[in-house]
């Protein structure tokens, strides 16, 4: 692990990043000594910093450390977390900001290619996602939502939950974002107002426009997403996992899941 | 600092508080060596505890810490954290928790006596509030809405800011509780849907409650509050401070609430 550049493992108590969960994070595959998806993933960065008034460290940086971390370990999964660093107690975040920058190595959970391969059961949660204008699509650190979520299940045959908002709406797995085919249409939920929007939907979306594939990014209710052809959630680790069993609907083939997966691989 | 009851200044980056924000905390009055209304904040920690399905440790546990801490500086604000400590990457709680136990001491901000006295000013927060009935109420580390909501004035000459939710109706202050007092009732706040329900707060409903002062928790439309004949905001380290001006309007005198503040102060 390397905090602000050095190797650590621990952090200031009066850290933001504790004190309020004031920072954000990103999680990312690991792949020769490189971040896969490096450029989008920066760029996300870039975003989630500005929503919280946050200084973003600039690419270079990141990437000399990434280099550095990966010497001895060159596959696995990175997690990057960045906090506003340490601060008198109060909310309000100090005139002069130092931010704390983490980053962390582990190797890529085993389960993986099962998943891949023969699709995922999601479990449906019963906790329903809140709206907040300011902070939705944001991979930041207030993550209580999903924490008590994943607390729902504890099946280990089952990879991921749906996570809906409090009119019913699907948002996503707690962990990826969902996609479903629907008569030819690739159907995403809008997530200006919860969810998190990530890097794997972002490549999918850009694939999407750039291939003409006909993308509709709104307002999901559940009982389309069981009428769909195909489902699938994504994300930076695992890609895309085609959805076998959800609420009692079961899907048996995936052809456009998996010729979406390839088409994506190919992609710079 | 008090970390799992020995001196110390860091914790492990690997913690979930950082990592997902995965805890409780609790700002506190410490005089003379006691932290002021202990038992009705340690009632809150365990209310708070069991909604995040976390272990709340032993009243004595933290008594003695508590102590310990205040041997050298008896007076001040002590903050007691709790996360559910250390666990391997991804959000669902670990089988076996081993709650991480934060006090940190700070001296009592200078300005209190000052806004005690005179009230004061409240500014009107743009932020609007989301609702997560499984997270209304609880003191928990999730609190980038708190934090941006702060950010969003920085005339020291502002106490407070005003939080409302997202049809517009009073929640509270940033770090505070909000009542007023209406034709001879005390309202308050509903926060079955987003807020902190303070251990002031608390104190308050159960003095009406027990002297009969007329009560009303329910939803509070801005024009209510600014109707209002007085209006204050109160938590556990300041204590009530009445409201002299917000959003255009100015209150002069505080009768009510000065009577409730020595009431309170009467109060074992």
């Amino acid at each position: 692990m390397l905090i602000n550049g050095l190797p650590g493992e621990s952090i200031s108590a009066a850290d933001r990043g504790l004190m309020y969960g004031d920072g954000v994070f990103r999680t990312m595959r690991l792949l020769d000594r490189r971040i896969v998806h490096w450029s989008h993933h920066y760029r996300k960065l870039q975003q989630d910093c500005s929503a919280l008034l946050l200084p973003c460290p600039d690419a270079r940086l990141l990437e000399t450390e990434i280099e550095q971390l990966a010497w001895e370990q060159p596959d696995g999964v990175v997690r990057l977390t960045l906090t506003r660093g340490i601060g008198p107690r109060g909310y309000a975040p100090p005139a002069a900001v130092h931010p704390t920058r983490l980053l962390s190595l582990s190797p890529l959970p085993a389960s993986n290619a099962a998943w891949v391969e023969q699709g995922v059961r999601l479990y449906l949660c019963e906790l329903r996602m809140s709206a907040q204008l300011r902070l939705a699509g944001v991979k930041h650190l207030n993550r209580l939502e999903n924490v008590l979520a994943a607390a729902e299940w504890n099946d280990p045959a089952i990879a991921e939950g749906l996570l809906r908002d409090e009119a019913g709406r699907v948002i996503g797995g707690v962990r990826s974002n969902l996609f479903c085919w629907h008569g030819g249409v690739l159907l995403t939920p809008d997530l200006s107002r919860c969810g998190v929007a990530g890097v794997q939907r972002q490549r999918i979306l850009e694939w999407a426009l750039h291939s003409g594939q006909p993308l509709e990014v709104r307002e999901l209710p559940l009982d389309e997403v069981l009428a769909a052809e195909e489902v699938f959630v994504c994300n930076s680790v695992f890609g895309l996992w085609p959805v076998r069993e959800l609420a009692g609907r079961s899907w048996l083939a995936f052809p456009r899941t998996r010729a979406l997966a390839a088409a994506l691989e190919a992609l710079p």
